[in-house]
């Protein structure tokens, strides 16, 4: 039995609880979490990227998907937690579970500030009416031993120059849009709004430069709820002469219960606590944040910066291809049986860090970079690891996925080439993916068009052989901001209506078809593209995308029988274009090198 | 000033109303709707599908799209009803419109019984906090003169035969939904789920064979709220044999007030006053009906009657196209200058009811025939009409859109074909609506992926030149139902997260590419398709279409230069399914005649 659970049972106890939830989410619900908010690895031990975990007097039960049933099954032995394999026939539902354990009457915990409005409203249900709960309680932090501190780090100014609008408009914009839907209160929890809103960033949330904090607005009022240890002098005066009104985070939940109504607020995106916060008998216009929306369009002075931040990144991600090719792939196949060259997929990924790093705008990584070899690849969560050692060897495919933030933007691309020889299946691979990638590149569509609409330019070539990737093939990206950014997305199931939103101009999202095959190989091919206006006539505004990533999709991986004439075309004009962007900036070396692997392609 | 208006204003000062709403919906917020529902247009003139009016002491609004502007201008006149065009930049929105309206603290009023509960909720925002509003009054029912009386048609018994699940199975596995969500009441007011849910059909509706009714449903309980004329002694025997008890269909107002928490119920589709009368405090399960997620997905003995019912109305429409192409067009080429063959639209629509209707097995138009010639066909809401008699003419194109309700299901058929020559235009309109629809037909995808994600395949032909149709590309079909039954659906746009539902086997669903150019023609080419089982491998399970329909596509419009060798191999074995499927059923010069039409195509 754990030791966690044990006291979190004593602690429910004393405050009479009879069930208490533990969620994995930040006050925010961000995607990822500081560690300060990592209750359900503290309590539980799983360290999965999702999980729901219950504790009742006798029981405790741990819910997760597919992607973590061996990991959880792994840190969950002699916990005392019983592992709940959603999607699995037989598994017992949560909210079932619920209902089982609590005594008829019984009370029902969980903190409310870290569970999404919906899914409280979804645990309640277990309740008979009128049985008490408690949700205003951190449980878990009541019994925490060396809790780490909440991370609070500087916050700074986006330039306009880079964000193209200032706060102070982008403000005025807003409270336009209350007034429009007639709301009198508007009420943000989500950390990537509030960041872009005031045109601030910070690095609280490892590669998400965002800053914790809630904020309230009015049409005469705007309040920043944030850790005062955020803000030096300066972004004190810029919040200042904005009318910014700074305080203390958790004054939220005592300024929330004296709004004015209507109240527009997007529940999905809020907690439980801070819905339920609201006076009662609001009317509450529950639609998608307005900053969300207006954030995914990129305005023209984001875009030119995104085409700067790709160009840079291109030219990194290009030149460690070339030294990829031309040192760590001769060392490894010089290499004589027993004998080590040193470079592994980690060794790897600090030569591509460092390329990124000697640019003097890169900021930060985007994301952790997966950089694996042959069957690790195959793995689409896999992070490689120090400790762990992976060597590359002179055959099969490598898989490097990694992007930055630079002052001008953020990038995200995926390119998969060859070690050497390959075999047949694993050239279809790559052949298919670039096909995929390409062709959706080249769709026109109406603007309008849901993200959901486009996936089948991509999936198609999959699909007609019986084949699939399992996940979506594009999501949205930040200006300086998290690098999986909604509504944006192309993908062929809808979860939610945010999932079909529609493609508009402006709009910047990745290009990312694969093919993976377990303990084999795994392979991804990802630009970031554009949304740009084409032409315009009676059936309305046609849309393309404008390609923004340029490195040399491998040709040693093409098997040219699987391609369609238009394919060929795209390939090499995608390939020239890559040439023609990245070859002035090149040394002697570099360009003779990035000549030969933009050749054009010929049928025999 | 329209006397109606006049009227209801008596009437609101009478109430003490400021501002009333009147909605175009019947209490089930139908599709189409009994005359008894027709308020809109008996209160403003208007007679477009789709229309809001507000009226207050000095003013008076109408709201609707851009598919009925220029009918709205037209019947509007001299009513003293401004026309407020939606989606024109500069219309006042209806809210805005009901705040300038409202005098401070004034009375807001709508039948709340007729509007969608979220409907509801919108205008009620236009008030101060603690304003009043009256909802449970039809006003304009107090003051209609004339008002026809609602249509109650007698209910049969859909035989298990044809609908291949008894009624007392669909209510138990009903209630193990129910328990599986928690739900201790369910609540429903959709007219097609209730048929369905109880295998009974009526007429209450014109070509939508249900009856007017709600219900309640519990653990140990059914209650059916409908006009008892609708039942005779058999149907209420077999009711009271399934547990079902009949009340007054009022009832449902005064039984809801009293209902067990939680209820799920799908407020989408409920009205407004039957939402706000659930107690106080209930938890409220509110998502899409299940009955509707249930009914989407066709049974095997279901699906096995939809192709008997596609036969039947395949042979009725191609016996028509071919008494069409052999006695119409023959008729109209002989005419000298100023005579008249009689054949008109309505008169060939006429035609083709008659060949329908000799089907012992047909029941019903599942919509009114669209049969449309030359530029008429280019307007989307078309109706033939007697006494605007058009003639057929030899030359350009003709489009009939038509369906029947059998005994066995429900089908729904476009064609296009020529009447003489063409022009390159309506020949390259035609040639790239068939290879639209072929190549949708021909789909493979994974199960679960949405309908959105395979409206590319159709609209890809036309988005790729520049072209569109403004339509979906297809819409699920009932069961000896409603012919537009959501959520299956296939289009580029989703409005809500129903229209991105995704596909499963044994959805029943249209797929009809079309083009249309103002004042000149337009194209649709429709069938019916079920989604069926493909391969399943470790991907998942991938799903295909199967074709329902088999009505020759016109060769003679056909642009071969258009089609790649797929297409053309696509189209000739759909031409010569169609000869396989019918000829057996056909007389000696009919077959003759099909046989022609269906030889393949080949490239010169």
């Amino acid at each position: 039995m754990r030791k966690q659970i044990t006291e979190l049972r004593e602690k429910m106890k004393e405050l009479g609880i009879d069930v208490y939830i533990v969620s994995d989410k930040d006050e925010h619900l961000s995607e990822y979490t500081d560690a300060h908010f990592c209750a359900l690895e503290e309590f539980s031990g799983f360290t999965g990227g999702d999980g729901t975990l219950a504790v009742s007097m006798n029981n405790a039960a741990l819910w997760t998907d597919g992607r973590y049933f061996t990991q959880a099954e792994d840190e969950l032995k002699c916990s005392g937690i019983e592992l709940m394999r959603i999607g699995v026939a037989g598994t017992i539902p949560l909210l079932k579970w619920i209902m089982d354990e609590l005594p008829q009457q019984g009370t029902l915990g969980f903190d409310g500030k870290c569970v999404s409005y919906f899914d409280g409203c979804t645990y309640l249900r277990a309740q008979s009416r009128g049985a008490k709960s408690i949700t205003d309680k951190d449980v878990c932090g009541l019994c925490w031993k060396d809790r780490p501190a909440e991370t609070v780090t500087k916050v700074w100014l986006q330039d306009e120059m880079y964000c193209g609008k200032p706060a102070s408009v982008k403000l005025a914009e807003l409270k336009a849009q209350m007034a429009a839907v007639g709301a009198k209160t508007h009420v943000l929890a989500t950390l990537d709004d509030i960041a872009w809103l005031l045109n601030l960033r910070a690095s609280d949330i490892e590669c998400n430069p965002v800053f914790a904090a809630y904020m309230i607005v009015t049409a005469e009022s705007a309040v920043l709820y944030s850790d005062a240890r955020h803000f030096d002098k300066e972004i004190l005066y810029y919040l200042s002469i904005l009318g910014v009104e700074l305080k203390d985070k958790d004054a939220v939940f005592e300024d929330i219960t004296e709004v004015a109504s209507p109240v527009l607020i997007d529940r999905k995106r809020s907690s439980y606590e801070l819905c339920n916060s609201i006076p009662a008998g609001s009317h509450l216009i529950d639609r998608m944040n307005p900053e969300m929306t207006a954030k995914c369009i990129k305005n023209d002075i984001e875009r030119k910066n995104i085409r700067i931040a790709q160009h840079r990144d291109s030219l990194a991600v290009t030149r460690y291809m070339h030294w990829f090719k031309t040192v760590v792939l001769p060392a490894a196949a010089a290499l004589k049986p027993g004998e080590n060259s040193g470079y592994t997929e980690w060794s790897t990924a600090e030569k591509l860090h460092e390329l990124r790093a000697a640019d003097k705008h890169f900021l930060d990584e985007s994301f952790h970079t997966i950089s694996a070899y042959g069957a690790n690849a195959a793995m689409a969560h896999y992070m490689p690891s120090e400790s762990r050692p992976v060597a590359i060897e002179p055959h099969g495919l490598y898989l490097v996925d990694s992007g930055g933030h630079y002052y001008e933007g953020t990038t995200d691309v995926t390119r998969t080439w060859s070690c050497g020889e390959l075999n047949n299946e694993e050239k279809t691979a790559v052949t298919l993916s670039v096909i995929a990638n390409l062709r959706l590149a080249d769709a026109r569509f109406l603007e309008g068009c849901s993200g959901i609409a486009l996936d089948y330019a991509a999936r198609e070539p999959f699909w007609r052989r019986g084949m699939n990737f399992n996940h979506g093939t594009g999501h949205g990206v930040g200006h300086v901001l998290n690098v999986h950014e909604g509504p944006t997305g192309i993908r062929y199931k809808a979860g939610t209506i945010e999932g079909a939103y529609p493609m508009l101009e402006g709009m910047y999202v990745s290009d990312e078809p694969g093919y993976y095959e377990a303990g084999k190989y795994g392979v991804r091919i990802e630009n970031m593209l554009l949304v740009q206006k084409d032409l315009s006539n009676e059936y309305g505004n046609f849309c393309s995308f404008e390609t923004c990533t340029f490195v040399p999709m491998d040709k040693e991986c093409i098997d040219i029988s699987l391609m369609n004439d238009e394919d060929i075309r795209l390939y090499n004009a995608y390939q020239q274009r890559v040439y023609d962007e990245l070859s002035p900036d090149m040394d002697e070396a570099e360009r003779a090198w990035l000549k030969e692997a933009c050749e054009p392609l010929r049928r025999d």
